[in-house]
């Protein structure tokens, strides 16, 4: 609860003080369990929290991974209790970050408590590295993690930061979306005119820019930017047959989603919607008088926020160009746009017969009884595509969410006594870990 | 500057009190000019300011209508000086309220101070009738009126709330567009989801709300509910062609938005887009997160202020039931809709021939050296068709603002020089009243 207690919201840079803090709490914490060269190190923006135990020469060395940032609170009006008051009701604890990620992150760290209170010793080397820039895509882990290749030696790392698919049936995700984050702003008159002596005179730059959101998909559910899914990999009968053995029904999702129907691509179920298939979305929109009252006026300026969810092969750097290209050729001559591309994230696939993922299924095994379902997720985590491809090592994410845990949302809540059970798991896979004869 | 001081906003219910002491300030200083039975009349919402000088009998009564509440200052950040800190600079009085209506009704109180204090006496007999709800659409002021049709029995009403040509071209509006006002919202899941998890299979309320706002006109710029032109009369081309004559051409009406290209209805020249011809426009839009930083997120709603200008022979009744039909029906079944409508306000249209009006021509000529052109209002006076439907008496409406007032804008702003010709042909415009003959 003290963990929960910190707003550290790495996307508000007036919360930079208060990402800075929960940093610091969080390697007093780590020095408190053992973990003595636990260090703050800065970057460019938020510090990323360190720690590493070397006492199992001969032994491999797992990197366990998360993020202490959280997203922003808001809209507060939604939430039973604030979303810093961290507070518990059922058996959850409730609070920004409950589940995503400190709930999860700290599995993990009461894990290495437990091996160092008890025995003294873990039984694998392990390098704590937690980030605080997770929600705004990382900017800073890929340059660091590349700087520090050799210090990072490992065999594996290990991120929970997913969800199961119920508090009986454990799953490991094998594969993220990718993503990227773009503004666009429209801009008609100078500034705000009056509706009555301009309307029906005067393009509306709210009216422009809903044409422009409106024209992001075609009738089919399909995004309608040109080239979009030139790149996007088509995946075989079998891959697609397992995955409807595999993961959520149409239903389950609208369940969770708490909606009655779907919406999308034709042609596919909505796991695969939104898992194998690319989307695009709008995260908030804005744009003249909306507050109380009325105001008749022709605003200055509308502004969309917008997030794309890319799958292999798509490249976000590619995707911002077409993107880019798309919104300077449908502004009409009458308003004048921009658009700023950020957060690219590319996505990412493990392959799921890795013996680090199967070391991790056995783990589950144990504390659950039943083996993971290994899933896709839609979401996007930058530092799995980081670890495979700088460091070359396969990233096993065991999550421990509940599809209810509402994360990014209000009242986002982790269930403790799956917050037990994780800190059990990541107990046997430590363990399991250590028997490894080769690095796989 | 004392008046302007006042942030009487109407519509904003926190600003009641403001109102109030408004009412109760122009009250004090209308005592102070000699009219001693001023008065605040309270009316469900914000007081009604009445005052009447009855010196004059056998001689006609003039009405003199102006209002005291103003729209909201925001945004604050486009203002050089605050909206509710009157500043003079360059000549030109700033506030909010400077030229919409304050300043001009201002005009009217210091021609009868004139009066007044230099011959103790009124040429004819005259009511002021100043409200604090005409930027909420006079709610109160037909009950008002009604009530008291006796006590308001006059010839002409005289009404400055528009604008001039330019300072050294006066106008008067012989026609004022409808109005209607409606909220649109759109709900999608009952709180905000991870756009990670769901996007591409759950509908977007702000992309479903785009669609929407996009869908309201067609290629050609013309309103696409159906039925919507159904009742909008057809002008002959005399009437075209007077207005070509007589009015602003699109090159004018341009420059004044300080945009360079118009937008619309094609086979309309711009100032027939703005009187003759109706429209609907989005005065604000809202949905989702839109403040610094990312969230990642499927918001659970949007929302959308659209107003509507409507001409005759339109009813705002009517158009708001095509209105809300529409919505229903393109309303996807992914999401839920509501339609909230409000403000309605018909059309008006004055015999530019009726002899109160001519009057009004020849005391602008007076002071001005040349006879006002007659033009067509964009924007929507209600006053104005309650005082030609329940008293029956034309409404004047000599306005003294300038095209780059910027009312309802940032820096709102009243030309110094205007003001005090707007006093003086008040003062001409009493004592051409007071020969009238006959109740015109």
């Amino acid at each position: 609860m003290e963990f929960l207690r910190f707003p550290s919201v790495s996307s508000q840079t007036e919360r930079a003080g208060d990402v800075r803090d929960c940093a610091n709490w969080l390697v007093r914490h780590l020095k408190g369990i053992g973990l003595n060269n636990a260090r703050v190190i800065p970057t460019q923006r938020n510090p990323i929290v360190y720690a590493s135990w070397r006492g199992a020469p001969g032994r491999p060395t797992i990197i366990i991974y998360g993020h202490y940032d959280v997203l922003p609170g808001e809209p507060l009006k939604d939430w039973l209790t604030p979303p810093f008051a961290p507070t518990i009701r059922n058996n959850n604890l409730h609070g920004r970050g409950a589940a995503d990620d400190k709930g999860q992150l700290f599995c993990h760290v009461k894990a290495i408590e437990a091996y160092l209170k008890t025995r003294g010793a873990l039984p694998v080397n392990v390098i704590c590295l937690f980030e605080g820039e997770e929600e705004i895509g990382s900017p800073n882990l890929a340059p660091f993690v590349e700087r520090n290749r050799r210090a990072l030696n490992a065999v594996a790392a290990v991120i929970s930061d997913t969800r199961m698919i119920s508090a009986k049936q454990p799953a490991i995700s094998y594969a993220q979306r990718g993503g990227l984050r773009a503004e666009i702003e429209v801009f008609g008159p100078p500034h705000e005119l009056h509706s009555g002596a301009f309307g029906g005179a005067v393009h509306n730059p709210v009216l422009a820019l809903c044409d422009v959101v409106a024209g992001l998909h075609d009738d089919r559910g399909r995004v309608a930017i040109p080239g979009f899914y030139n790149d996007v990999r088509a995946w075989g009968e079998k891959e697609r047959a397992f995955m409807a053995k595999s993961g959520p029904s149409d239903q389950g999702i609208l369940r969770s989603a708490k909606v009655e129907t779907g919406w999308g691509e034709s042609g596919f179920s909505l796991y695969e919607r939104t898992t194998i298939r690319p989307d695009v979305t709008v995260n908030g929109i804005t744009g003249g008088h909306t507050g109380q009252g009325v105001k008749g006026v022709i605003p200055a300026r509308a502004m969309a926020k917008v997030s794309f969810r890319l799958v292999p092969d798509q490249r976000p750097e590619k995707i911002a160009q077409l993107f880019r290209d798309h919104i300077a050729r449908v502004t009409p001559s009458t308003v004048r746009s921009t658009v700023r591309t950020m957060s690219p994230i590319r996505p990412a696939l493990i392959n799921r017969r890795h013996p680090a993922v199967q070391a991790a299924r056995q783990a589950y095994k144990k504390v659950f009884g039943v083996l993971p379902v290994l899933i896709r997720s839609g979401g996007s985590i930058p530092v799995v595509h980081i670890f495979q491809n700088v460091l070359e090592i396969p990233a096993v994410l065991m999550g421990f969410g509940l599809p209810d845990d509402n994360i990014h949302g209000p009242n986002e809540k982790f269930h403790l006594p799956i917050f037990l059970k994780g800190i059990e798991t990541s107990i046997w896979y430590l363990a399991f870990a250590s028997n490894w004869r080769r690095v796989p």
